[in-house]
C-alpha cells in the first residue's frame, strides 16, 4: 500500500514534469512559427494545444484520486497541492505559446515583428523554453539550487520586456501603431510564461524547504 | 465533529466569498483612479493589494486543515480544490488591479486616457467590478442561473477589448505609440479579470452540477 502510494506521488511528479516538456516544446515551435512566420507549424502549435489541457485534467485526477484514497498530511499533502497548482500554471503556459501562434497566425503571410525586434523574440523564446524546460526538472529532482537558477533567467526575461517597450516608443520606432500593439501583447505572453515556470519551481521549493522564496514582480 | 466540518467547508466559501468583494473593491477604486487620474486612490489599491495576498493565504490555510484533519471525498473533496484554484484566481484578479492602478500612477498627473476611450474603460470597469461581486454571489449561494449571468458578461467585456483595439488601430488615432501601447495592457487587464472571475464561478458550477461549462477563450 505504502509503496502504491510513493509510486501514486511519483507519477504525479512525472506528470508535471512531462506537462513543462510539452509548454516547452508548444513555446519553441509558436517563437519558430512567429520569426519564420511560419503558418504550418503555428496550425500545429494551436491543434496540439488541447493536449496539454488533456495532460492537466489527466494530472488533476491522478491528484484528485491521491486526496480522496491515501488522505496524506503534512509535506505530502503540501506536494499534492502543489502540483494541483502547478498543473494549472503549465496548462496557462500552453496558453500562452498557443497566443503567440495565433499571432503569427493572423498576420500571415506578414511577419509580426519588424527586424529590430527579431532579436529580443529570439533570446525571449530562448528564456521562455528554457524555463519550462527547468521547471520540469526541479519538479523530477526537488533540486533548490536549479530553482535557484530559474530567477535569474526570469530576470533576464523582464530585462529584455522592458528594453522592448523603450524600443517601441523609441523615437526610431517607424511601424506605427499596430505593430506596436501587438508586440506589446506578444511581449507580455512571454513574460508571463516564464512567471508562471518561475511559480511552479518556486512551489517545489516551498515543498522542499517549507519557506517560499520571495514574492514575484509581476 | 460533523457540524463543525460543515461549519469549515462554510467558513472557507465565505472567506472566498470576502475575496471577491476585496477584488471588486480594488479594481473599483483603480478604475476611479485610471478615470481620474487620482493619485492618491491609486496609491491606496496598491497598498491594499497584499491584504488581498494574505486573504489568499489564509484561505488556502483553510482549505489545507479541512484536507489534512478532515479528508474530505466526493462533492466535498471538489468543493476544498475549487477553493484552492479560487483563491488563486481571486488573488490574480487583485493583482490585476494592481496592475490598472500602477498604470495610473505611472502617468500621474497626466491621464493614461485619451478621451475617445474613456467610456470604454468606464464600461468595463463597471463589468469588471460587477463579475467579480457575482461570482462571490455564486459561491454563497451556488446558484447556477447567477452563473450563467457571468458569462454573458463576459462576453460583453470581450467585445468592449476587441472594440478598444479598432479604436487604436484605427484611421482617427491620434495619440501615437506610447499611449495605444499603455491602453493594449489595461484592455488585457481588464479581460484577464473577468476571465478569472468567470474561471471563479465556472467551478462552483462544476461542484454543483459534475459538468464543467465549455472552454472560455482567452
Amino acid at each position: 500500500m505504502r509503496d502504491l502510494y510513493q509510486e501514486q506521488l511519483t507519477g504525479l511528479a512525472d506528470a508535471l514534469a512531462d506537462m513543462c516538456g510539452q509548454a516547452a516544446l508548444a513555446m519553441e515551435h509558436a517563437t519558430r512559427a512567429l520569426l519564420d512566420a511560419d503558418l504550418q507549424l503555428a496550425e500545429q502549435v494551436i491543434a496540439d494545444d488541447v493536449r496539454i489541457d488533456d495532460l492537466r485534467v489527466a494530472a488533476e485526477e491522478k491528484a484528485f484520486g491521491l486526496l480522496a484514497l491515501q488522505a496524506p498530511v503534512a509535506t505530502d499533502l503540501r506536494v499534492v497541492i502543489s502540483a494541483i497548482h502547478g498543473a494549472g500554471d503549465i496548462e496557462r503556459m500552453g496558453d500562452l505559446a498557443l497566443h503567440v501562434a495565433q499571432a503569427a497566425r493572423r498576420r500571415h503571410p506578414q511577419s509580426v515583428l519588424p527586424d529590430e525586434v527579431v532579436p529580443y523574440f529570439t533570446e525571449m523564446g530562448k528564456i521562455a523554453t528554457a524555463l519550462a524546460r527547468k521547471a520540469g526538472d526541479v519538479i523530477r529532482s526537488r533540486d533548490v539550487e536549479t530553482a535557484a537558477t530559474l530567477e535569474a533567467d526570469d530576470d533576464a526575461m523582464d530585462d529584455l520586456h522592458r528594453h522592448l517597450f523603450s524600443v517601441l516608443m523609441g523615437p526610431n520606432w517607424s511601424h506605427g501603431v499596430g505593430p506596436a500593439v501587438d508586440i506589446t501583447l506578444l511581449g507580455r505572453f512571454y513574460e508571463r510564461y516564464a512567471d508562471h515556470a518561475v511559480t511552479v519551481s518556486r512551489r517545489v521549493v516551498y515543498v522542499v524547504t517549507g519557506r517560499m522564496p520571495g514574492p514575484l514582480t509581476v
